[in-house]
């Protein structure tokens, strides 16, 4: 299956970062991980479970699981799990006696301030974990695996990186379909159920919550950021704005585009408003430019805001840009400003194979949000867009 | 809404229960919830939230959510919550604010070693809170809000109870159509791919993981517990259990039916599969019998329980029911043995307007399992079925 060669290869990566980083053992824990798992179980474990689990991945590429019962066929299954271990009463015991024979000199456990993708490890968890190792000698060689999930989610292998491409493909098509369709009197729900009937057509899911993906913004009285579509509708003169993915196979796009919708006798767009899409235009470019392996992401960031900063547009309040994967937001290093909110992850350097969304954009009065979102991955010496890059206003009517 | 409706409900349920266990104020902090989600979120807050976010729920009633500035409008279209601030660089300085404006003398956060679906902190979010709050005299006062999540989602509401009687209902229906269509010599696979296609022309999702709803076990080789289907067919003369559930308009339902393959000539069950279903039926009515307001959970499990063990059947390595609601396993008490996996949670009291599942069954050689799963909700004596009850084999052939 498709769906476990990832996580083979991902099992075999997840060891080499241990060893890049210098951590024996990473310990993922997990129970009911249908509605709350380790954001890591889908890349190095492949199901999800019900009671109360360990999973071992070694520096040194052994691995084991130890689950309830009636979970272990479950974790066989996957093809990448053979050595799983099942428990009746306590995973305890078993933990304690598996950790004691691999006597790890460091213990990676799946918690970060900065990132949530590697924030895995509930709370309630961390302190079952200390009743069953906490009288151990491992107790005090427990750290934060932060640097393993990181990596390990934000280097894409060829498959993801291809999985990736077909689901931008398939935006790209809804996309097309979506201009095709749209004209002056519809409503931001109309456009929202429009392209949800397109995402059944084709069998995918939104890229997140289905509520606000699209996330439409008719005309300059469209509610800001993430929000569900509303009455206002199209006018010729306004602009609109649409954020959009999907989910194909377990992978994620993120796009925005920005249409025009043309008023009586016109054939091009207002200049004002071509100027404007030109600024949101090179601050994407200038993004771009940047973008390369080495570089810190705030420094990306800041390439592509100066451009709006110099032409005196409102101030872009989110990062640049974000991972994306196999989820939309897929954490780790941000190409963003250096705000609390953000933690140390505009700090971190770009590596090759990762995957960004470069998004900016801006109001203008009267008309509506010019808006861009376009998605990327950094290669040995620059960046590579995955998607034709929208360079002018679609134009509508 | 009636999305909107059911927050409405459980919002001010909280508050209530705020009072009744003496904690003054109950905070949520949630970020990417839509990879992984405080599981009080689609109860308390009803939307998913992008950046770090605080939920604040008071004992008087008051509520107050703390956001990144592209996820107000996003609260706000929930209907529930009015008063809704959006911060820019860091949610620290307003959460520190909001607190000390209430002066809770005790504040919950929500983990549990024993509840998963009341721990929704992760460890990361719980350092980011030490940072925000730890030099306050308010991180003294910091306590497990387990009673008041656990509560809150295990006592149903007449519209929560109304939804999973929905869910049910298409279940059975599906039940019916499976019957209809079920013949020897279909795969594990088969079966399973009949079921999802069913799902879908109902435009239902699967009670849990998809890849393991419905769980197929055919005749006595099928692999145990929590297994996607095999390639092993049915047979004249074995057995088919099935567990299965959907969910639909965001509640659940978790049945499990035997179906019994006649061979040639056989008009009825053998005698010994006909007793054998006697005793799992008798087990699910020993349980049922036993379930009522003010009995532990593991009173209940043992009333089952002792039916198989009397008649000398391979012990049920599972809990005897679980609560179900928003999420097939919904966490709390449970009808369960006194084992370390459980904690408390078979401890733990029965309340009027809890729902359970009552399953049990054993294998018998060379035949398969008999195995049987009940909806029941608690009323003021004693449960009522929300399903209709499988009370003799259903006969294919």
């Amino acid at each position: 299956m498709t769906e476990n060669s990832i996580v083979n290869q991902k099992l075999k990566q997840a060891s080499e970062i241990l060893d890049e980083v210098g951590i024996d053992l990473w310990l993922i824990v997990a129970r009911e991980s249908d509605t709350l798992g380790d954001p890591s179980m889908p890349l190095v474990v492949g199901t999800s479970v019900t009671w109360e689990s360990a999973f071992l991945i070694s520096r040194d590429g052994d691995h084991k699981a130890i689950v309830g019962t009636g979970d272990v066929d479950n974790v066989l299954q996957t093809g990448a799990w053979t050595d799983v271990e099942g428990y009746v009463e306590s995973l305890g015991p078993a933990l304690q006696a598996a950790i004691e024979q691999r006597k790890p000199r460091s213990i990676g456990l799946s918690y970060s301030t900065d990132n949530s993708m590697a924030d895995g490890l509930t709370y309630g968890m961390y302190l079952e974990l200390e009743r069953f190792l906490g009288k151990t000698p491992y107790w005090d060689c427990v750290t934060s695996a932060e640097p393993v999930a990181s990596r390990l989610r934000a280097r894409k292998s060829a498959e993801e990186i291809q999985r990736i491409r077909e689901a931008i493909a398939t935006t790209e098509t809804i996309w097309a379909e979506t201009a095709e369709w749209l004209r002056p009197g519809l409503s931001e729900q109309q456009i929202s159920d429009f392209m949800h009937s397109r995402l059944d057509h084709y069998s995918v899911d939104s890229s997140w919550d289905w509520k606000y993906c699209p996330t439409v913004m008719a005309g300059p009285n469209s509610p800001e950021g993430h929000v569900g579509p509303s009455d206002i509708v199209t006018e010729a003169g306004h602009l609109l704005a649409i954020d959009f993915g999907v989910k194909q196979n377990e992978y994620t796009s993120d796009m925005q585009r920005t249409f025009y919708f043309l008023q009586d006798g016109e054939t091009e767009a207002p200049a004002e408003l071509v100027e404007a899409f030109g600024v949101v235009d090179a601050a994407i470019q200038a993004g771009a430019n940047a973008l390369k392996p080495g570089v810190t992401g705030w420094e990306v960031d800041l390439a592509a805001r100066q451009v709006l900063e110099e032409y005196g547009a409102a101030e872009w309040k989110f990062a640049f840009g974000h991972q994306m994967g196999r989820a939309c937001h897929d954490g780790g290093t941000v190409l963003g400003p250096r705000w609390d909110r953000y933690g140390q992850r505009p700090y971190d350097l770009i590596e090759e194979s990762q995957i960004y969304t470069l998004e900016i954009g801006f109001p203008v009065a009267g008309r509506g949000r010019v808006q861009l979102e376009e998605d990327v991955v950094v290669t040995a010496n620059g960046c590579e867009f995955l998607s034709d890059p929208q360079r002018s206003l679609i134009l509508i009517g």
